[in-house]
């Protein structure tokens, strides 16, 4: 958990509470497993052209579910498609960044 | 095929190629399965706010990848969190319209 | 609350639930009462270009909290500087449209 | 002039002649002719997904500059690569529906 | 003003002032506060997932209009529901980085 | 071509041929010159407040088509229309960044 996400469970516990309680759910899925979630949102991050989300999503995605770097480009390669070169090779140059 | 998509063809024909080879190669994913690749476009489109293409994902991948409402709302709860509530009521929206 | 919106409370009913509750803390601000984030709201449904949602948003405001023509114009002029020309006169049709 | 500038223009003058205003000034380019722009125009409406916007743009470089399908392609080919494909089919189906 | 904005007025300062004078159009609101506005513009900013323009909007804010941490974060969590968590988490990284 | 590029082509051959391929394809445009595709490359990439693409395009475009800061400007004022303040600004600042 970064350090903001610290202060703000500090300062404003009830919606600190409410976005943790909203991931929790959503990550609960019924029948996709969390691993096919996490790459939905790396996904997602990429297609926003959001690197530090993109960024946090790869990291606990390789280190908490396995999730390796074939799955990743099988992802990116729809981002390619649906969002464009630009939005995908941010995400390669994230990818690639912590595979060294 | 859609009708704007075939007059592409006839018009730009190298365009049209490339964009079709472009799918193909993606598509044919190292190690994710298509049907999950499916789920990911289904995800972008709908994170994207774009009402047109998450339809056409959507059918594309019910007709012909046995995915289901259990399977997408999962994604959905993912485009929730990373894209907002508008953006997952409109595709909620979408989904629903395509089970009646 | 939309017949979509139905269906997913029997559907989905931890999500809905889980939405509904961040609404609620999101909307108890601390300092800015809610007809002050209700304009707020508008405001970043007009910005995404989100034509549906940004009726959405006038129609609650103007009907429950009393929102007029004036304050959300003031609002849209912000949408212009920040997002554009198009989402601005997107927005600005959707008003027109909802005080005829 | 839609009827939704022509009630902005009588309801909010100084707000409705300031961003007429910026359109001139950006309009006469220093070095890039108003078709080069116009095509620019359209490629941004595009790129950001939206319809309404795409075809105005695309009605009004037609009509009044001139500017043809094959120019209008080459500027969409741009917009496939930097906003993916979703962007790009929604402006080809705006484009076809204008030259029936 | 940045000093970006100097090289802009002096090289193209019809340009400039356009856009200046829109500026002062807008936040010459007709009935929301210059404040209430300048919140509105942070809400814009985070919602686009803009850092620089978020960082900008929120240090004039909080110099110039006394706008305060939980005025703002009133604000964001407005952007939590309608843009999502990554916009959201980024604009608070923002605000307690300004904090401290 | 970037080292990610470089690995890219190693690891996924085929995704990086027809990405390329796909390039090739469009900036062999029919009637727009690759200089005034260049421009337009530009525009889309500051209007979807890319920093990186838009330094990337930019400095292609500076180098190999000649494209000269009156031209660009030409373009970004289309943005500061069609995006926005911020996408404007955050594109100008990387254009005088690249003069200096």
């Amino acid at each position: 958990m970064s350090s903001n996400m610290d202060k703000l469970k500090v300062d404003f516990p009830e919606l600190y509470d409410t976005a943790a309680k909203l991931n929790d759910t959503v990550y609960s899925g019924r029948v996709l497993s969390q691993k096919e979630q996490k790459i939905i949102a790396i996904a997602l991050a990429a297609g926003s052209c959001n690197e530090v989300a993109t960024r946090k999503q790869m990291e606990n995605a390789i280190k908490y579910y396995d999730v390796n770097k074939d799955e990743i480009m099988d992802a990116l390669g729809i981002v390619l498609i649906m969002n464009g070169k630009p939005a995908f090779t941010k995400a390669v140059g994230v990818l690639y960044s912590l595979l060294e």
